[in-house]
């Protein structure tokens, strides 16, 4: 197989957008074709989740395509819930690696807002077991909900942990200027203090709003394409250098131990094997933060801590910028929002600049290598990716 | 690259089904996981266009994986409109070609028949350009039909090459057990007769009934491999040598002249020169007959017959069973029926039968080279390919 490389990338702002679809998966793509100084592409990836439903748009990858003036190139739409960006990034590293293709766009978009927010919430809860989930009113904010109490008895995370990965969420997404949210939390307001309970209200016990991502609009881009290529555009190189993926029982209650998320485990050791490194040499991480609870069990299933001592390490600061292994530096899916297809190109694309150099104020020191993990289903379709800078 | 062979092949029956959509995609896998005596698989993609509006379901293929016990393989659906079967049989290659995988199962399925008629024919308009077509009403039979009137003016095609399709078609049905129509219809019933214009009602000037596909439930499945496995097999060896790819302008209006449908051509060409052939040495070929002028159109576009002179090779029987290049064998789009996105690996799966000499009473004699094509949206985003008998 050959190398693949990051030739450009772009993103929008994650929030409400007003604009079409296409827009939103379109104007990344520019910005990453005008960093990558191509006008042409062999092919795209359009990563998505909601269209058909959501936006009544079928093809969307076709619209795409057309809207950048880029036909004749060949393009699909790419689904696995909120893994789909990181599915579709994979299909590119298969097309670039393969040497079907030498350039691959792939560009993740979602326009969940356009919808209302009882729609959003079936809409979501569509991706569980039709038969033996979805159909007696279970929703992602109710399956994390008992996720998230069956952790705390098992290993001793307490609120005060998850309020602690909101908290740390925000700040790192003051930072970021595409997050969605822009609001500066504290233990106090939403755990400690007097208004605590009136901040945080209950949303799927133990839950509460600030354990739950917003839902956002937003689109991300990333450009693969060969060694060559990379090498002429004088820039840190970016190596994607590892893809792993992995499934699990497609109902939760079914596996063994709902609190060990085997898909995780075997996905972040896939992509390691193939990038050559250990967990240890991941210098930032991207973890799929949809709930609070997702970061610390994802941090130890990746091989970055010991099971159930992710919350230590948080509690410790290992994982804050400046820390040992900065995770979601970005602000995660948590404060920089998560617009489902688009977010695993999301987090790549935050990967990409912290090994770059180029993420300012939320920089992590001489990052070398980074992992991001994007979490498809309940668990049951997980996709990692390892980016590594070379030169 | 590798390269890339059929180890087995599915099918269900397309008509209306009443089970689950994951079954619709994992029986014809099981079938296809029998013959090629696999128990597991390395990925799955699943193709289909429209379980996230018409059966409110997303994250398909973890449930597909889940489902057939194949975890924890990796999964994706993949959406390209009615050609999404074709866009994912050309991942899975992509994923044995590149080295990645060994095994990769390709499943598509569709329940489009549990929504209405209303809705489905919305659903299908979905895939026009959101602004530019489907806002102002446009469905695929309107834009088919003013597609044909072009055809017609400038060709000379008349209603009764239409028809000559839609005999062709039902009379090879009727030797396909799996085929959605069995209703031999006959020239004087839908064009001469005096009952023609009661049997054949106009839908959208000039197209009437029977030019129109059916809405069909159905799934069909391939596994692809290597060269080493499908060796093992005993079997004739058929070989996945050729895929191509192209799109065009979104809005159909846009294109300088409509009647050109250039994808088809630059899809064709790719797969065929990927493949080592020309046009001529394709012993049997699908074509994506949504619309009776499709196929047609399509068997000049890939190079079959010359520009304007389809319909004078149907007129010749050239293309039927015992003709010069027998197309649409198995029935077509047209009476086999059009499960939108299992309707490209259904259409592989009668080119391997055919290829294998398993295609029973509408067998062609010697076939050793078929070729499909599989178009999405309305000729903007059409995927080819080439299969060739080894041994």
């Amino acid at each position: 197989m050959r190398e693949v490389y990051v030739l450009g990338v772009g993103i929008t702002t994650f929030t409400r957008l007003e604009y079409p679809l296409v827009e939103i998966a379109g104007y990344p793509a520019m910005m990453a074709l005008k960093e990558s100084g191509l006008s042409a592409v062999d092919h795209i990836y359009v990563a998505n989740m909601g269209a058909g439903r959501l936006n009544k748009q079928t093809g969307l990858a076709s619209a795409v395509v057309d809207h950048l003036g880029l036909t004749p190139a060949g393009a699909e739409t790419i689904e696995n819930g909120p893994a789909s960006g990181a599915s579709a990034l994979k299909e590119g590293f298969m097309a670039v690696a393969s040497g079907l293709h030498d350039t691959v766009l792939v560009t993740g978009a979602e326009r969940m807002r356009a919808a209302n927010s009882l729609e959003t919430t079936d809409f979501v809860a569509t991706l569980t077991h039709p038969l033996a989930e979805y159909i007696y009113g279970v929703t992602l904010p109710s399956l994390a909900g008992m996720f998230t109490r069956l952790y705390m008895d098992k290993y001793g995370v307490t609120t005060r942990h998850l309020s602690m990965v909101a908290v740390k969420a925000h700040a790192n997404a003051m930072l970021n200027d595409f997050a969605h949210l822009h609001e500066p939390i504290t233990m106090d307001g939403i755990e400690d203090g007097p208004d605590a309970q009136t901040n945080n209200p209950m949303v799927a016990d133990p839950l509460r709003f600030y354990d739950c991502c917003p839902v956002s609009d937003g689109g991300a881009c990333l450009i693969l394409g060969t060694a060559d290529a990379a090498k002429k555009l004088g820039r840190p190189r970016i190596r994607l250098s590892g893809v792993g993926q992995a499934t699990d029982t497609h109902a939760v209650h079914e596996r063994k131990d709902p609190t060990e998320v085997a898909a995780v485990r075997l996905a972040a050791a896939q992509a390691m094997k193939m990038a050559g490194i250990r967990a240890g040499d991941v210098d930032v991480a991207e973890l799929h933060d949809a709930f609070t609870i997702l970061e610390i069990v994802e941090s130890e299933e990746a091989g970055f801590f010991k099971k159930g001592e992710g919350h230590k390490a948080l509690e410790k600061g290992l994982t804050r910028i400046g820390g040992q292994l900065p995770i979601n530096t970005s602000g995660g899916l948590k404060a920089k929002g998560h617009p489902v297809g688009a977010t695993g190109v999301g987090q790549a694309h935050e990967i990409v600049l912290q090994l770059r150099g180029e993420a300012g104020p939320r920089q992590v020191k001489a990052a070398k290598t980074g992992f991001t993990c994007n979490f498809g289903g309940f668990g049951n379709n997980v996709v990692c990716l390892v980016f590594q800078r070379e030169g």
